[in-house]
Parts: structure tokens; sequence; C-alpha cells
């Protein structure tokens, strides 16, 4: 990564007691560039913490830059208020998963579903620098659309005032995957129920343009390229 | 619910101290039609426990029967491993979310995405009775694909030994749902920038059948349906 200060990354992220799974290990990768990969299709997490002792999980956005991840929130909401830089960070677990496939057994057990997911542990520090907060709120936005950053209008003092910026090292980390097809046992096969694997995609309909958009303003080329 | 011993439930869910959001409070609903509408259409949630005093957040499939929430896993995987019916169970969060929109605002600030989202907080304990656990097996297959579980060869002796299922009450439920366009400043509305909601939809392909299909096995029905 250019200009964020951090080192070339090894190869592989080192697996951990928490990061190898106790079933399916043949399952689990800590290929950087797998993990890379899951993170950058999507922009959707869930990032859960504990609260009073008890487990917190939560849908937000995100954004990758190089082997940080980034998430945002209101100063005012929970999760943020309790990682200010003076404080020792708040443990988290941040999971993103994408659905690729219904895999329908011929047995009920066999049952499954073809996903990615990726799985990161870590501690959220609040970030505080102005130009790393900059390139964290650009890269949430460009996240969900690349190249959409560019295109509006920066946050301006007061919205950045109101708005925490967390980071999560890319450290712990693994991915896991399910592909391919059905996995029944071989005294199934000949059973007289269908089986197979229904593919489940994501897919964007046309734009909607806000009703009051400035004369001539024209649909741009990445949402184009986004939803043809 | 008949036949699950399921008192007739009351219209809503009674808000918590941790089921009202310190923000963006007009988007939670504890209307109980409305979790279940989120929750029937999904198969997929998150769910959070605490591990060694972190948080953990893993992606599996559920199932919903009434007023209750079902998942499985191998009896020897981690989470599953802490819910004998001895222990006082699992302190989880369970939440699924439905992404449907990218807001596009002029502002980047005001970028947002449309969603749904139910979070379940509660404590999570095995199931036993074998007349429960076969309910709740059927329940997440059907969840996947609406009757599936009624074709295909039901777990066996061996296969059920090696399952454990979960239960998580339906007790301390919140919604939460942004829908419609953008939410830009008023000074902003001149600025060039395109705005607008680009929907996001989940969509099926094709199935494809396993290559050892019985002779004769057509496509069911309701995979016709599903994939239409």
């Amino acid at each position: 990564m250019q200009g964020t200060g951090q080192a070339a990354p090894q190869a592989d992220y080192a697996p951990t007691d928490r990061t190898v799974p106790t079933r399916a290990p043949q399952r689990a990768s800590y290929d950087r560039e797998t993990v890379h990969a899951i993170l950058d299709e999507g922009y959707l997490c869930h990032l859960g913490f504990v609260r009073d002792g008890a487990p917190v999980v939560l849908p937000t956005l995100y954004g990758r830059v190089g082997e940080r991840l980034y998430v945002h929130g209101s100063t005012g909401s929970r999760p943020l208020r309790m990682t200010g830089a003076a404080d020792p960070g708040l443990p988290v677990c941040l999971t993103v998963t994408h659905v690729d496939g219904l895999v329908l057994a011929r047995s009920a057990f066999h049952h499954s579903i073809n996903y990615r997911s990726v799985v990161v542990h870590g501690v959220a520090h609040e970030v505080t620098d102005p130009e790393e907060r900059r390139v964290a709120l650009d890269a949430i936005v460009d996240q969900v659309v690349p190249g959409r950053s560019a295109d509006s209008r920066p946050a301006n003092r007061k919205e950045l005032a109101a708005t925490a910026v967390i980071r999560l090292d890319l450290e712990e980390v693994s991915a896991k995957a399910r592909t391919g097809g059905v996995g029944d046992e071989p005294e199934d096969l000949t059973l007289p129920y269908w089986a197979g694997v229904v593919p489940v995609q994501k897919t964007y309909a046309a734009p909607l343009a806000d009703p009051d958009l400035a004369p001539g303003t024209e649909l741009p080329g990445y949402l184009t390229e986004l939803t043809k």
C-alpha cells in the first residue's frame, strides 16, 4: 500500500486457534488474495462485539484499504462510543458472507449452501488522524460503488465531526468456502429425489434517479457498468 | 402454532434497552408480522456468541417455527458444544439482513443502503426432544426451499446423532429498515452529481442437476416456481 505506512504483507495469514475451524477444516483458507477477493466483492458485514457480557451482531458497511478494514457510524452509536482512542479498543468479530448456491441433496442431512465467507477477529480502534479518516470514508463509499467517492460532495466539517471511524487490521483472518455439487451418500444415488445446485445471484435493477436531479445530470459510467 | 405448545403471541414484541437503537429509532419496529416477514424471506443468519470473552460471528442456516428459531450444526462444532441441555444455555445474538438498494446521495455523508434486518437477542438451548428436533430440521431445510423437506430422505439414526439443534425463542427482537430515496441536504440539490437508488435483487439461475440423478427424475414444481 502506498501512502498508508503499511509493510508489504506475507502471502498467507497465520492460522490461530480461533481461525482454525473444528469441523470441515478443508474448507478454510488463509490465503491473502482469497480473503481480499471475498471482502472486495461485498460491502456489508456483520460486526459482532460484546456488551454487558452478551453478544451483539449488527449489519454495517465496511471498506478495505490494504490490510485495514474500516467501518463508520454516528459518534452517538453504542459500539463506536466504546472505542475512543484513549480506550484499549473494542474486541470485535467482523464477518462477510456471499451465498453462491442452494445445495439440494437427496438426503435432508446433506442439504447445504455454497458460500464464501471471511471472518476477521481483532481489536477495533477509533481513527483520529484526519487524513486516514478521509481515506477510510472514501473507501467505505467506494466499496459499495467503485469510483463513487470522487463523484460526490466530500464530507464537510460538521459531517466529519458527527462521524466516528473505526479500524480493524487484517491479522487474524480466515476465509471459508463450500463449492461444487451435492455430497450424497453412495447408497442414496438411486433415490427418486431431484438433486443439484440452484445458483444464487446478486443483481442490480435499473437505477432510479432522484426526482430533483440537477438539469442535464446523466447516469455516470460506473453505474452503467455496475447495472448492465 | 399447533402442536408446539406455544401460547398465542401478542401483536408486538416488547422493546428492551438493547432492542431500542441509539440512533435512527424511527427505523426500528417491534411488529411481529414485520419481523416474521423479514425472517421468512431469508435462510442465512449471522450468529454471534462470546468465546473466551471475545465475540464470534458465524454465518449459518436457520429455520423459523412460530416464535422459535432453530439452527443446527455438527455435535463437534464449538458453539454447539457449549449448549448442552445441562448447561444454562448460550447467550447469542442472531441477525438476518436483506439488502434492497444502494442509496447514492449527492453528498458522500448521506450515502446509505436500503435494507431490512432483524436482530434477536436471547439464550440458545440445545433441543433434545426427538419430535421437536425433527420439526426443527425440517424447518431449516424448508426455510431454504419451501416444500423441500417432504421431498428428500429424512435423517437416519446415525445422521441425527451427529446433529445438534439449538433453539432461540423470539422474545427480545427488533426489526430495522431503511427504505425510500436519497436524503440529501436541501442546499446540495443543485450539485451536478447523479443521485438515486440502485435496487439490489437476489435471483436464482437455472438449477444444475446432479449428473447421477435417477432416471426419469424431473425438476420438482417448487423449484420451477422458485427459479422462474
